[in-house]
């Protein structure tokens, strides 16, 4: 079960409200590379989480607490930077001097065109569960699969596009509170992309490749295992590189080339059945 | 551009059509780990692809131009299980032998039960692009972020609970036709985590860390860059794993443990604006 | 504005109630190819018709107010065939005489496991605006374009699917009540998908083809408007059809076959912005 | 910020594992009823609240965070009872006596018709974000209005549709251990309308009405502003009830009875734009 | 069933066509808190209704009648606002005065920007059933629970949040006639919150709590019924309140606060079944 | 199974790097009338193809795999479009000569504000599945019933749709590169409409009416099947047209026109069960 602080896990400080930023900012808390779906994917990783030891799951259940700090953060940081907002066009006209500054003075009407309409509409000013424009999270992004390897390597790439838009979102401002907000959560990014690189390591070094590495690979059509299959037209090999010759990275096969052919058969799938309703002609 | 063969990658085959393992294979069409996932994925980061070479746009599209046909097999696949399926419930209870002996011959009237009703209604016994319990597949999940090794990782992520569906599909069915299909599934799901991991390593080993890489490290809050926040309500400890001393798998920094504390302010928003209509209570 | 009157449009009987054919009437609720589709879609047509005529707008609004009343025939009809319905695995055990019935007597329980779960826990057994799997009707289906024969197509293509579905349906049980209705619903469907096609025939036969007819096609690339392209790989010319020789249907062409093949560039978007953070080796 | 304690809130306890109650409790984990809405909601009202008082800031939190935790207890309660489920038709006819002996011992291969496939073929027997029928939780449902009286109405509705839930959950299970947890869950959200309404009378009685209640009810069309508009086509009028006659409930206006007539013009929106690619008959 | 007469419940004139005000309309049509949503809530709630009194579904029909012309009103009006819209970047330079003057003249520029791009692209110039960022309604926020005073604060919880929305619109714009229309729509959301809570107040003043009240209390963990559970991680108390003290507003017990604590076990799901394609590490 | 060429079946040229055309070019991508939408839709048709000939699914595959292609094309028109768009805010300020230019100089900040954020945050500039307001494609789209008739009408809508949005995106653009892409997508959709009414002139005539037409029409309640039904309140008839006179379009009936009337009961669904949790009340 859970616990809050009023306080947050680090200070949020917005010299210049800037309601554009708070569009831009909304992305990480709704967006699919967003700190709603790092939370309730180690959440849903950790009440899911089997095996002799629990571990794991106290790994994860650590960070996904710290998550929802983030979502915290930031969804302050969307409020402060919308406390000036002009909610109306006769508003952003007569728009005052901050609001005006950020945008130069001669274009303050432009700031409402550019802002998320559900931000003066429907929340008060304030952050909502939905990306920067304004589509909303939608929970079939929680990757959790039981297999630990692979929500691993799930946690790595939302952690990987994560860190990718931080760094966008640092570069979009120059307040410096936010930079100072955006910096740390850069860090935190840093640190759990290592952190499940870790769990990789110390469940084997490659040992875990394939993943799931459960499946007895005898069972698979090896031939075609390691072979990266060519789809050119003309039959112009795939241009060389790691995948194409080698040792393959789970040091059980030899990469090779081969050209994509038909192995199968052209599909006919007979006459519709009497009663499915197609034309009469199909039948 | 694109050009088609009518015939199959592999041969598919269904000895005993079984309406419940279409809807199975509908999770491998699509799910969010199924192929046309991962097609979509493989394409749209080829057609946004930039840098010095095409090489990862040529390799992209080798692939993703596979993984049409991964979605022509498995659509067949679920064709061809339909071919005797119940479309009622009075034809259910007089079911005819063959799907009668799949679920044991007293069981008929269960297969329209399990069965999608979609497969039924809408498709006249065919594939359409939806999971397993008939979500139809959102085009959110197509992640290509501009920075190739984050997109590698999410590739591999997509593979790895591709490969993970697939064996579990495997082992679902008894029917040979469909176990032949499946092991050449498997077997390209292992090439092609395979090949990612591969672009990664050729990307120069570690120095892809933390994804981006191209955001100067200087500018984040590197005191908690390789710091692993301990979250525990009354401050045990987090269980000591890979993650939690040693050097970072990037090389660059020492794994360590601290208690995860606030060191923000509590976020007192103020006044509600007088036009944004709170409540009279809150302005 | 708009009125009701409380008795229904036609009557709706349900003699044994059947909790597995609520589910399949969903399908005609909130599917795709529903009445909540057609019934919105004419009326948004409606309100955004524009031409010298209001006839046409006249037209929509007398189809689309009946729609709202199909819905409502469906709702009653969903809620009837719920009555009798378990509402847990232990009810179903023990179920009545009348929905043991329906299953032939041994099978009460798999009723349970075929019924849509919202119709127990969400909704204390009535119909709710999702399709026969579960899926919430999304309101992206309604096509209204603004093009009047475009629009007309897509009203027809509803209806076409529309009374495929409530064939499907009309075959999928035996209760008479529910043929009676159903009955009702596919004569419907016969004249919405007539007069959508009277009012293309009354623009003017094939004056307005292609859709739309007011841009100028001299402006198009001519040589390719009535040319099949054939993709096959090894150059197999498409089978022979009405759509690969003789005039066009709107009479302003020949139909031909031509080989599809690259006629433009191979794309190369070039190096990556160096704020875009790509990885380093993509700059 | 936030901490967690690795222990539940109250016990989870599975006698008899059941993946069709399993699939059930989806709906209290992402139904728009269930516990992933309330948390999101009560933390994103929370996170934006504006006021000269910090205390509902505070009661969010609390109850925001106390959410958490019955999110957990649920996914935990799914994991527990898809620990025997059947993960194929084959396993499912040989099912071992503990889930056969739920469905009676005759119907064990009525479990996997009747589960959520994504239960078997995506999470590994584990819970995920979505409801009883796998719709994925969908963000949008997460109401927050900048508006106190109109979050607290929201809230209520949430929470009396979770109890709604909650109690038919209840009565679906025999198991023990479920009864206690859902016990437990339907007293939380007794107290959690209960604080509510709390908030509502705290405000004020009714002087909360209309809401919002910082618009100068003057500017309304006060004429209609107490008036049950009567819908009938034959002008029959509503039947009488607490809305028809006698003071309104904010004690400002007197209920009356009109019948609803047009009191508007034929909209007539006028020939198309020659730009807007109508059909030319629309120009 | 339905009728309808061509004119509007209430006039809509638009003095100065204004396309960014056509957005903001949007969201009083598709929005979550918009009038699809309404119309339909009380449309399912009435074709759903059960009960000893057709009373609840008389009242329902007449109101769910009366807000279809709420839509119609707000599309006519996004259409009549989007007349002089421009359609491409070149005319939004050479904008005639009519725009022009709206956004003062120099900035014609910025109206093409802020407008919902659909408008332009897919609807020529007409309202669609989106909210105003042009996310499309989805009818999974149609609630109707089956239990009747849920439903009834599932609608003042609708008509809150509208009421919110019509005021904010109705300061956003100077235009007369959009002033007038969004007057009368104001007064009706007032009259649509008193009509539900009458509804709630004449089902016995509150001993219609909490809802269900058709479950037996006793078998609810009463000790938790009307406690505030404080989760402040030091054990800080809530701050009191209403909610922290005194009667419960049902009548039937006492407000507490007790700090919340784990009264539950740490859940430990142990390894993995073999079958799970978890990882090895797993089993 | 299928192949590439890596260069563009038809150049794709951009003089004048505009993000803002990028935006609108997201519509033919990701929009409900995109290129996404037919390809998936032909391939699922062609892939559940059934009848007595093949040349159905051969002509589906020829032209689903030409769609493939175009989505290409628009991809990198959308890249190329985005070659030069500002990243964040203070780059707008300062945007080098050639956006300026676009917007005439004296308006670049207004580009940021009208761009799709994800461009920026999400893409690194480049191409995603999702339309011109940013809402990803969903899968529901793909239309594919089983009915030849049907299907051919539903690809007469979407290339209908499709042809009307390629004509207001070559308006909208001055670029000559992007008219000359866009002359080449409208001829080809022109080709398209006329394809697929090919296919149903080939089934001979009007034969294939109504759809389905293997439903035996004595079945259905034929009183009403060519009946146009009368909606207005007070009875006014409907205008006169094509429609409510003279034979029907497939020749087997004369139109007329009734005034729509109820003919069923009003639905009285009675008490409530006891055990759906209703309120007291209702039971």
């Amino acid at each position: 079960m859970y616990y809050f602080d009023k306080r947050l896990q680090w200070p949020v400080k917005v010299e210049k409200p800037d309601p554009l930023f708070a569009r831009m900012l909304q992305q990480a808390i709704g967006g699919v590379e967003g700190e709603i779906r790092v939370c309730m994917q180690y959440f849903f990783q950790a009440w899911g989480a089997r095996g002799p030891s629990t571990k794991y799951r106290d790994m994860l259940l650590h960070t996904a607490t710290e998550e929802i700090g983030h979502i915290e953060m930031l969804a302050t940081a969307v409020a402060l930077n919308l406390d000036k907002a002009p909610v109306s066009e006769q508003e952003a006209g007569a728009a005052d001097g901050l609001v005006g500054s950020i945008m130069g003075g001669g274009d303050t009407k432009g700031v409402i065109n550019g802002m998320l309409h559900r931000h003066i509409l429907s929340t008060g000013l304030a952050a909502y569960p939905a990306d920067a424009d304004g589509v909303p999270f939608n929970m079939s992004h929680i990757y959790a699969s039981g297999n630990l390897a692979a929500d691993m390597y799930c946690n790595v790439a939302a952690e990987a596009t994560g860190r990718v838009l931080a760094c966008r979102l640092y570069d979009a401002t120059n307040d410096t509170g936010m930079k100072e907000m955006l910096a740390f959560n850069v860090a935190r990014d840093t640190m759990h992309q290592q952190q499940w690189l870790a769990v990789i390591e110390e469940l084997g070094e490659k040992a875990h490749l394939p993943m799931p590495n459960s499946f007895d690979q005898s069972k698979e059509t090896q031939k075609y295992s390691y072979a990266f299959f060519g789809s050119a037209a003309d039959g112009t090999p795939p241009m060389a590189g790691r995948w194409t010759e080698g040792p393959s990275l789970d040091g059980k096969g030899e990469f090779s080339v081969m050209q994509n052919v038909p192995m199968g058969q052209e599909p006919i799938l007979g006459p519709a059945r009497k009663d499915s309703y197609a034309q009469k002609e199909q039948m």
